[in-house]
């Protein structure tokens, strides 16, 4: 009986062993599968046209009643209500490196980050900056703080980081004109690999644009 | 004994059945970390200038006696080389689908890839390809096959689709001022969401610019 005993706990023990491996290997598996499923989205433009009105009031009065808006558009689901949806996400900061800045719709939908008390930093070209319809401007007078290079070269970029844990960038340039008329693409990325490279990137732009360093006035 | 035989086979079955838990486990877990272990590239530009016969010659004539190139332009491993050698990694089919492609150093690794039998489509944008210095003359002269939007909007996007399994895609237009001078970005992914979305979106492109539904002639 002595050697049956050990047998069954020689068996059990093994058998506790195997189950912790088990168990350690359940928990790799869905560790894994988890960091494999971050938000991984893409939109095409051009978008059909649609109201993003409730959209914005909703971020502005988060649970208030919602007034219906007057103009005719649809406010369905489409490539700019995504976009400006996951803008709205946005709880800490919102980083923009964009090379043309003239919807007024995501100007606005910025603006509104910003006097929820987003920290809003926005880089941007210093040729395009002064052209016809540019929001720079007026996000300048709201006290968004604006920065843009002084080369010949384009600052070129179409990027935002949201809460430095998402990126949107592609092609498009945040122009109406882009928005309703061209063929565009975003991704919206969480991938670190991604988002890192990209707020590095920002980081070294905002730095070299910093203002103290301008010498073309 | 009867029974204490009984409690080792019942532990044995249960270390059995644990053992085949954990290496069930354990495949998973590595089959999700080998799914989340694509090919996750960022390239920023300007590039540094740089030299990139030797990767055309090697890509021309694998394994032939490599020939120094008499320009002064180091051979080092720059955005740009990266891109071309994204490029050049191409086995059987390359996509394109390019606002602006004007520069002839990747209109050479293009050239070289349809010579090398990979097949290669290119969708650009009508108003853009007819300008100076564009290569989409050279390109359909080479025998690649071209097609254009008719739309006043623009063909905005920047992106290639190498072997249906890599995306290249950001805001870099394919025009040496872009690579020399701007600020610029260009992703290179392998997951399959965002591959799948960019390849079902050129099949559409390639199929609503077939040359049969043309009649701005």
């Amino acid at each position: 009986p002595g050697r049956a005993m050990w047998a069954v706990w020689g068996a059990r023990g093994a058998a506790l062993a195997a189950a912790a491996v088990a168990v350690t290997a359940l928990a790799l598996a869905v560790a894994a599968w988890r960091r494999a499923r971050p938000v991984r989205e893409v939109l095409f433009f051009p978008s059909r046209p649609c109201c993003i009105e409730a959209l914005l009031a909703e971020a502005a009065e988060p649970g208030a009643p919602a007034r219906p808006c007057p103009c005719p558009l649809p406010s369905g689901d489409t490539a700019l209500s995504r976009l400006v949806r996951r803008l709205l996400s946005a709880r800490r900061s919102l980083d923009l490196c964009l090379f043309s800045f003239s919807c007024p719709q995501l100007a606005r939908a910025v603006q509104l980050l910003h006097r929820r008390g987003v920290r809003v930093r926005l880089v941007t070209d210093a040729q395009y900056m002064g052209l016809h319809g540019s929001q720079i401007g007026r996000l300048r007078h709201a006290g968004i703080q604006v920065r843009h290079d002084q080369h010949t070269g384009y600052m070129h970029h179409k990027f935002a980081i949201v809460d430095r844990r998402m990126l949107i960038t592609g092609s498009l340039n945040w122009t109406t004109q882009a928005i309703q008329s061209n063929r565009e693409n975003v991704l919206v990325v969480e991938d670190v690999e991604y988002v890192k490279a990209f707020q590095d990137e920002f980081e070294r732009i905002w730095e070299e644009y910093n203002p103290a360093n301008y010498n073309f006035f």
